[in-house]
């Protein structure tokens, strides 16, 4: 197993690594970003393939599980292996107690399907990466295949959104800067907007046949001019004094609402 | 109305704000926390009272909604509110976008029940402040009044656990440092521990009565001993190749599997 050192901070390649570590507008300009931990490269390995590049420190690589994976990318053609001394690379790593293990990995581009067909997710602005990571995560658990984002919805490729999705990314097509209001015109399957306002619950509504479900940004909702183009307005009833949840417990919620139905006798 | 200014980073009051604002041992020490944005204020007034203490930005005072809050603090001999230059106060807050006001709050002191007997959610070890926020919002939507949290959460009283619960600490009584075993032992109610490796599905069992939902760790789950103190261990189903849910996600579909329970017909 062959595994090139970088020590210096003005390496070419490093700078660059940092860049990409560093910058959300890098990591959208080369079409690359990061996956941070074992966890999420070995879900890349195994969903996806091999790697561009695969980062380790100096200390990763007494590691048996960082071992096995970088075994893996020597057998590989595509894939070349580095390694940090610890310091730098903990100026690559967002990751605060694991282990010191880094894909650099192309990000998918995806060719926007024409219509709605099999249930989906529709994200209207939704900000935080936290959130976005654990719909799309609850969205593959649910068997749910397809993301469509506006403009303005978070990158869906940072490591924030890496960390948060656990692999789901790998198990989904996600499309980003869609224009959601002729997605949703030209749908063969009901759009159901989420609106504490509503009236139908979400438990009345027919999940057994596919469905796309529409959530918005964190504080503002579903943009009025999307709720009014959906086929349905439905709610989550609350038996407290909250108005209102969380988006990415909201949609769990709907999503496994969904599972109950379709999984029921 | 009578507004005090304080333009010193020395002022004695301004360093114990600072204090407060960027020390988690200091704020458990004093037994106080800070509320940020005009979103927690208001659920604060709304559901249990006046503040010790209201601080506003010089920005934010010309706000109408600060000026409404700002009034009914000056109506009130418990309250004492401070105007901070812009710069000053911002060192004090962790929201970058919002409406500069913060309340300085006494966190609640609960006497533990002795036994469980209305519902309730168990937390074994949640670390990510965001999702206990989260968990704390959900169970307070879907009518849970109590949440009892081992050694080792994270302390339920920070402003990030705060902003992400969105006012519902205010409804619902939190108890830390809890035994969790002993409590589970003296159990009057079913208590469910949710578990990728169960057999038994969330929607077989009966929700219709008061249970205690028991979670765990964001990576390794409920402690095994603890698993085997609970009466039931349940799964929430899945469809796709992703082997578990944020654990607010989850909890999220537990409780509103619950609220559909005890409201449908």
């Amino acid at each position: 197993m062959t595994l090139k050192t970088i020590s210096s901070r003005d390496n070419p390649l490093y700078k660059e690594l940092k860049h990409l570590a560093t910058s959300s507008q890098a990591r959208r300009k080369a079409a690359r970003t990061l996956l941070d931990g074992v966890h999420l490269c070995e879900a890349y390995l195994q969903h996806v393939g091999m790697p561009p590049l695969c980062i380790v420190s100096e200390t990763a690589v007494l590691n048996s599980e960082v071992t096995v994976i970088l075994q893996g990318c020597a057998d590989s053609a595509a894939t070349q292996s580095i390694v940090l001394p610890d310091a730098l690379f903990h100026a690559l790593s967002q990751v605060e107690h694991g282990i010191d293990i880094l894909f650099v990995i192309d990000t998918p581009e995806q060719k926007e399907p024409q219509r709605l067909m099999q249930s989906a997710v529709l994200l209207d602005k939704v900000q935080d990466p936290g959130n976005f990571g654990s719909i799309v995560r609850s969205a593959a658990a649910a068997g749910i295949r397809q993301v469509f984002c506006s403009p303005g919805t978070t990158f869906a490729w940072s490591p924030k959104v890496l960390r948060a999705g656990m692999g789901a990314h790998f198990l989904i097509e996600i499309f980003e800067n869609v224009d959601l209001e002729a997605l949703i015109q030209r749908a063969d399957i009901p759009v159901i907007a989420t609106s504490s306002y509503a009236k139908q619950r979400i438990y009345d509504l027919d999940l057994t046949k596919p469905v796309a479900w529409l959530f918005g940004h964190e504080g503002q909702g579903v943009a009025e001019h999307l709720q009014a183009l959906s086929t349905h307005q439905a709610t989550i009833p609350h038996l407290g004094a909250i108005e209102s949840l969380n988006v990415a417990a909201s949609s769990a919620v709907c999503f496994f609402e969904q599972v109950r139905q379709q999984t029921s006798d």
